[in-house]
C-alpha cells in the first residue's frame, strides 16, 4: 500500500494491483478585443480514475469525468501477457495526434491546440499496441461513443491507428516522429435521412464555450478521413512540437472536402528541469527542488502558433491564426498552476469574420 | 487490506471493513431480419460501489452506475447484529425473480430473460432478508425511486417478498425453488388526474435500445401485482434456471388486466467447473483451471428459451417468443467473455406484430 | 493505513495522506394540512469525497453528490504551509451562515433552516481562512457556480467574508459569536437584457420540493448583498443556535428591496452526550455508550422556531413561520437516524397564502 496523492494496493507477488488516480482543473478567464468573450470561471475537469491489474496478465479501468455533468472516459478490459503489447476492449480514445495522446494533464500549454478540431475522439472499440523505447505503434476499430443509441440505424465505426518512432530517447534528449491516420463512417441522424458532420474550435480556451470558426452541419457526409504527421524533440530544458492534420470529408451529393491545420510549440524552462518522454507521449514533469524543500519548483515559458482553416468549397467555416503565449509553475510533483495569454491575430470568413478576441486563462491543477 | 481488483481493507479485530468494487460490461450487437435495428455498441454497465461494516453489526452502501448519463444503484444502512439476517433502509431491488436477486455480473446469458418486463425494479425503502444455506425470506416496504419528486401527489409505494427452499444444496448439487409475491400502488401523473402504467420489452439485448413488445401507457391504472415462481438444479457442470411471472394490473373505470411470461435456461460447462449457488441466488464462476497457469479458463455453452405476452382485452402489447444460445468464457476469476445469438421465432400483434429480428450479441467484462 | 468506514491512508512520515469519505442520507415524509404536499421518499444525499495530503503543505479535495443526477462540491487544491492558515482556490461553499458551516451531516435538525433560502451557494473562486481555537476568519472571491457557462456575457461574481469569536471553548462549555456579510454582482441571463435573483423556500423538508415562499423572478437585480450574525451556546448536553440574515437587492430600474429571516434552535441530550464544536462550526456526535457495547447510543431533543419574510414592496414571495420539533438517535458514531415534525404556524401572503403544511419527516444517515 502506498500513497502519494492517489492509493496504490499492490499485492507482494505482482499478481495484483488496484490505484485510485484523480485530477481537479480549476479554470478562470478573462477577455477582450472582439467578440468580447464571457468572462468566467470553470471546472474543467474533475476526474476520478480506477485502474488495476488482476491475476499479472489482465488489467483494467474506469474513468469518469464529473465536471459538465459527468462523462464516462476511457474504460476498458486489457491483456498484457505479452510484453509490451497491450490488447484492449472498452471506451478509449482513438490513436491520434501527440497532443491527445498526451494527458490533458501533461499539456504543455493550458489547452491542447486548434487542431483539437480534429481529435480527442472516444468511442467504443478494440485496440492494441505495442510501446518499445524507439518506437511505438497501435491500431484500433471503433464502434460509436458511449452514449450514442440508435434504434434503427447502425451507427458509426471507424478503423485508426498511429505509428511512432524516436531515434534520439535518452539522456535528456529526445526526436520523436509520428504519422497517423483514421477513417470514420458517419451515422445516420434521427430520422434516417442525411449523415451530418461538424467541426468547430474554441480560442484554446474553454471557458465562454463558443467557437469561433465552425463549419455548421455538413449534410450529405458519407464518412470522413484524417491524416496526421508531428514531430518533438527535448534537449536538456528546451522542449518543442509541432503538428499537422489533414481532415478530407467525403459527401454523397456534393464534392469532397478538405481542411487542415497545424501547430508549433516550444517551451523552456526556467530552472534545471525538463519535459518527460514515455515511449510515444509526454509525461507528467517532475520538479527537481521543489517548494518546501528549500527550491521554487519549476518553471517553464511556453509559446505556441496555431492555424486551423475550416474553410472549403461551399462549406465557409472560417480561418483563425493564433499565438499563445504562457508560464508553468510546478511547485511540487502533481500540483500545476499555469497562466496562458492567447491572441487571435487572425480570423478570416466564418461566423466571427475578421474579429481578433484575445484571451487571458489561468489553471490550478493536482492530478495523480 | 487486500486486493483482488477490488480494494478490501479489514481491521485486524474484525470491527471496521470498507471494500470498493465495480463492473464494466462493454457490448457490442449486429442484428439482421426484421426490424433491422441499428448495430453498434453500449458501455452496458459501469459501476463503481462502495460498501462495508462499522462497528461490527452494521454496515452501509453507496452503488453507482456511470453508464447513459448515471444512475444511483443499491445504497443503504443496514444493521445485521442478528445473526443471517440483515435489516435494511435505503434504495434497493425489490426481492422478486430469481435472475435479478443474481448480480447482471453473474447471469448466465448476457442479459436476463424477458421476464424483465417484470422486474429489476429499484425504490427506496425498507426491507429484512434472512438467508440459510437451505431457505432465504425477505419482505419489504417501498416508496418510489430515487428520482421522483412529487411536489403535490404522493408518489407510489409498494410491498415485496420472497420465499426460498433448497432442499438439496451442497456437493455441487442443488435443488431450488422459490416463490415471491409484489404489489404496487400507482403513483399519479404530472397533472394528478390518471395513474398509468407500462410495460414493454427487448429482445434480450439492450445495444438497440428499441422494444418489441410493448402495452404504451395503460391509462387509470390503480395497481399492479406480481406473482412469481421459480425453480434451478446444479448437478456437476450443468444447471437450469426455469421462472414463471404473472402480472395483474387494477383499472379504476375498465376491467382488470393480466400478462404473463416465462423462461427456461440450462448451461454446461465443457470444463470441470460449475454455477455457484449462494443462499438464494447464484454467485460468481471461478474457473478450476485458470488462463496463465496451464489452463484454458472456464466454458460454458448456454441456452433460453423465453416467452412473454404482454397482450389482453384492449391492450395490444404483442406476445414474443425468443431462442437464446451463447457460449461464456472466464479466462480468470473476475473476468467474462460472452456471445449470444438471439433469434426471435414468434412476435404476434403489438407495435411490430409478425417481425422476427435476430441478434448477435457479444460482451466483455469485468466485476470484482 | 485505517479504517473506521472509510478508508485512510497515511505515510508513515505523515508527508502523505489520502481519504476516502462519503455520506447517504435516506429520506422519507409524510404531509398533513394544506397545501397537502406529496407524501414519498427521498436519497437526499449520496455523496463520494476524495481528500488527501501531498508534501505535507499542500491539500487536495474531490466530492460529488450522486444524488439527484449528480453535482460537484468542494472540491479544490490547498495550500496550508502556514500554521492554521489554508489558501484555497475551487469550487467552494461561500463562509456564510453558522448552519452551513457545519455540514449537513451534524445538522441539528434533520434540514437546515428557512435561512437556507439566504444561504449554501457554492462557486468557483479562491478563500483563505485562519481557524484558532477562539477566534476564525475567512474570506474569498469567488466567480460563478460549476456548471455556468456564458458565451457572450460575463459571469456573476462576488465576495465574502465571515468572522468568529468563541470567548468560552473548553470543558464541554462553549460561547461562540459570528458575523458575515457576501456581495453578489448578479449575472446576465442568456438574452443579455435582464438580470434575474430569485429567493424561495420549502418548509424544512426537501421530500415534497415545493417551495411555500417564493419571490418569482426579480427582474432587473444588479446585485444582492447578504449580512448576517450568529451566536450559539453549549453547555453540558445543552445547546443552542440562533441566527439572523439580511439580504438587500439592489435593482437599477426600481428601489431597492429587503428580506430577512432569523432561527432559535436548540437541543438536549437525554444521555450523557454532547454537541461537538470545532473552531467556528459544528462537528459530528460521538455517542459515549454506544450500541452493541452495553449502551444505548446517544438521544437528543431538538427544537427550532423558524421566520422567513420574503416580501417587500412589489415583491409579495410571503412569509413563513414554523415550529420544528424531532429526536436525533445516534446508535454509534457515524450513523444517524433522525425524526421532525414540522408544523408551518403562518404564511401570509405569497403563493401559498393562509395555508399551514405540516410534515413529517425522518431521516437515516451514513457518514464519515
Amino acid at each position: 500500500v502506498t500513497t502519494r496523492g492517489g492509493i496504490r494496493v499492490r499485492t507482494t507477488d505482482g499478481e495484483f494491483e488496484t490505484r485510485l488516480r484523480g485530477r481537479l482543473m480549476v479554470d478562470a478567464a478573462a477577455h477582450n478585443g472582439n467578440p468580447d468573450l464571457g468572462d468566467g470561471t470553470e471546472i474543467r475537469r474533475a476526474r476520478l480514475a480506477w485502474t488495476g491489474r488482476i491475476f499479472h496478465d489482465w488489467s483494467f479501468q474506469l474513468d469518469y469525468d464529473f465536471a459538465d455533468g459527468g462523462k464516462l472516459r476511457d474504460s476498458f478490459v486489457s491483456y498484457e501477457g505479452f510484453e509490451d503489447i497491450r490488447l484492449r476492449t472498452g471506451l478509449m480514445e482513438i490513436p491520434f495526434q501527440l497532443q491527445y495522446r498526451t494527458s490533458s494533464s501533461n499539456s504543455q500549454l493550458i489547452e491542447r491546440s486548434l487542431l483539437g478540431a480534429f481529435g480527442g475522439d472516444r468511442y467504443i472499440g478494440v485496440m492494441g499496441d505495442i510501446k518499445k523505447q524507439h518506437w511505438s505503434f497501435a491500431a484500433g476499430a471503433f464502434g460509436d461513443t458511449a452514449t450514442r443509441k440508435n434504434p434503427i440505424n447502425d451507427e458509426g465505426w471507424g478503423l485508426g491507428s498511429r505509428l511512432t518512432v524516436a531515434p534520439i530517447n535518452s539522456d535528456g534528449r529526445l526526436l520523436h516522429f509520428g504519422t497517423a491516420v483514421m477513417y470514420r463512417n458517419v451515422d445516420k441522424d434521427a430520422s434516417g435521412q442525411q449523415r451530418v458532420v461538424r467541426f468547430s474550435e474554441q480560442p484554446e480556451a474553454r471557458v465562454a464555450g463558443r467557437p469561433i470558426v465552425d463549419t455548421g452541419d455538413i449534410s450529405n457526409s458519407r464518412s470522413f478521413t484524417r491524416y496526421g504527421a508531428e514531430t518533438a524533440v527535448i534537449r536538456g530544458p528546451f522542449s518543442a512540437q509541432a503538428e499537422y492534420v489533414y481532415t478530407a470529408v467525403s459527401r454523397s451529393s456534393a464534392s469532397n472536402l478538405g481542411f487542415d491545420g497545424w501547430h508549433l510549440q516550444a517551451g523552456y524552462f526556467l530552472t534545471n528541469d525538463a519535459r518527460v518522454y514515455e515511449r510515444g507521449e509526454f509525461g507528467a514533469v517532475t520538479p527537481k527542488h521543489q517548494v518546501g524543500q528549500g527550491g521554487i519548483g519549476a518553471w517553464e515559458l511556453t509559446l505556441r502558433y496555431s492555424s486551423l482553416d475550416l474553410s472549403d468549397r461551399d462549406i465557409i467555416g472560417g480561418e483563425m491564426d493564433l499565438f499563445n503565449v504562457g508560464v508553468n509553475w510546478f511547485p511540487v510533483p502533481m500540483l500545476r498552476f499555469s497562466a496562458n495569454y492567447i491572441d487571435v491575430i487572425k480570423v478570416k470568413d466564418g461566423p466571427n469574420d475578421g474579429q481578433k478576441p484575445r484571451v487571458f486563462l489561468v489553471r490550478s491543477q493536482w492530478a495523480f
